[in-house]
């Protein structure tokens, strides 16, 4: 695929990138941020969703991600949050919907169908990009809030081609969230229950799509969202229920902004790249 | 002084705290921010003065500083770069000049000289605030562009206050380069050559006002304002010639961005610790 570079950026012995390119799946130009370690050949990528409202700025810029990548043989890769440029009806009226809220799902509602298609925006594009344009071997899915429930359902629905999932305050049952309603409303219509429990994590592994691997999940226990639209435990029950492992970090005094990920995202890298090297060994 | 909390975020054990107050110098409500680390009790802080355009959020939001100082008996603060919500002259009409553009110092033209005291608040309101309201012990000083060039005045010129001097990107010579030409014009008017020489770094160490202490200076080379406005040269040579210890770290590759200044400032808080610790021995 043919991608610009917008801006390139020394950092850490490495390079933090901007670059856009033309979507076939959005049909818009799509724009991405990583990060490109200095000192080793790269093998492996960390995919990055962003939460509501953020591009793909948000996290190269705040999360310190560079000097714990330095080192190493794995990039991290930043999409935006949604499409952009378009005037879709109620589009850009609120941040929980539409522009910087495509939640990692493909919509089929009117005018959405034809570019709110972020769940293969992610899966298809991205991976071809950074196989082909970024020589990647290895890939793995994290994300914040939204972008933790676009890790989950991307991380368990593909499991053979992640090989780690994580997730800062994930929203985990969306169906059971305002958050969750109102984007799934907005992206599959009404009657759409079954799109709906296609793309909820907790859903997701009621029907038995577990992963042999651990998941990892950071929580800010003075987090504002965590009871109404995170909902944790839900997915902590439903973990148990069908036997997935999962390890949640709840971390007392923290909140949902990015000086909590920033603070524990040693570890989530830390984690990735484990899995990384176990699929090298 | 009475100051408010605005904001208190846990990070890395300690906190990101926002505050503001009511300055006696500038005549405004004045907001800074700081990072609190939460291991040891507090007994130093650095102070962090941002360059053009930047406000009190842009450094403690990108530069990575909560994990270096985590485990410290140090915070950081980090000042506005101009007083806010007036509505001066040519105030708001360029990012060089005015708002966002205080130069740390004290402007002697009409209606800038009631507002625009920025040496004094830095010097008298910040200190009296780090004694008084965080029960510091010892200051020192660093900052970025525009920030670094208040670093070295101030620290040159309060060299028994400031137990540490360093700068990424100092504009060294302002006298000699056209932001800094533009502002002191601006602040002091046209006539104020005797001014305009005691607030230039370069100028104040030409009279003699060396410090005991080595000035540590870190300079991208890949930076688009290195020739023309930082003219980091001029200061080298002076401080040969006065016998001035300065330590200039030419980076190969880098640019004059918070990407930079995030590579680095590893280093440069590690300079300031030493400085503290040498102080306390």
């Amino acid at each position: 695929m043919i991608i610009n570079s917008l801006k390139s950026v020394k950092s850490f012995d490495g390079h933090t990138k901007y670059f856009e390119h033309a979507s076939n799946l959005t049909k818009t130009t799509m724009k991405f941020s990583t990060f490109i370690p200095g000192k080793k050949k790269v093998k492996n990528a960390i995919i990055w969703l962003s939460g509501l409202t953020c591009t793909e700025e948000n996290f190269i810029t705040k999360s310190g991600v560079q000097k714990l990548l330095a080192d190493t043989d794995t990039m991290i890769i930043c999409p935006d949050t949604s499409p952009r440029g378009l005037e879709l009806t109620n589009e850009h009226d609120s941040y929980d919907f539409g522009s910087g809220a495509g939640f990692y799902i493909n919509a089929t509602t009117d005018g959405y169908r034809d570019h709110y298609k972020m769940y293969d925006y992610i899966f298809e594009e991205i991976t071809e990009i950074l196989h082909n344009n970024f020589d990647i071997q290895n890939i793995s899915i994290m994300g914040h809030s939204m972008g933790g429930h676009g890790a989950l359902i991307l991380g368990l629905k593909e499991k053979e081609l992640y090989k780690a999932i994580s997730a800062f305050s994930p929203i985990t049952n969306p169906i059971n969230c305002p958050w969750g309603q109102k984007a799934f409303k907005g992206y599959f219509g009404e009657q759409a229950q079954e799109l709906a429990l296609a793309n909820d994590a907790t859903e997701i592994l009621r029907k038995g799509r577990a992963t042999r691997n651990c998941i990892l999940i950071e929580q800010g226990l003075d987090d504002e969202f965590l009871k109404e639209q995170l909902l944790t435990e839900n997915f902590e029950n439903i973990c148990k229920e069908v036997g997935q492992e999962l390890k949640v970090n709840y971390r007392e005094g923290y909140d949902h902004s990015y000086f909590f990920i920033a603070t524990y995202l040693e570890e989530h890298v830390q984690f990735h790249l484990e899995a990384f090297k176990e699929v090298q060994d």
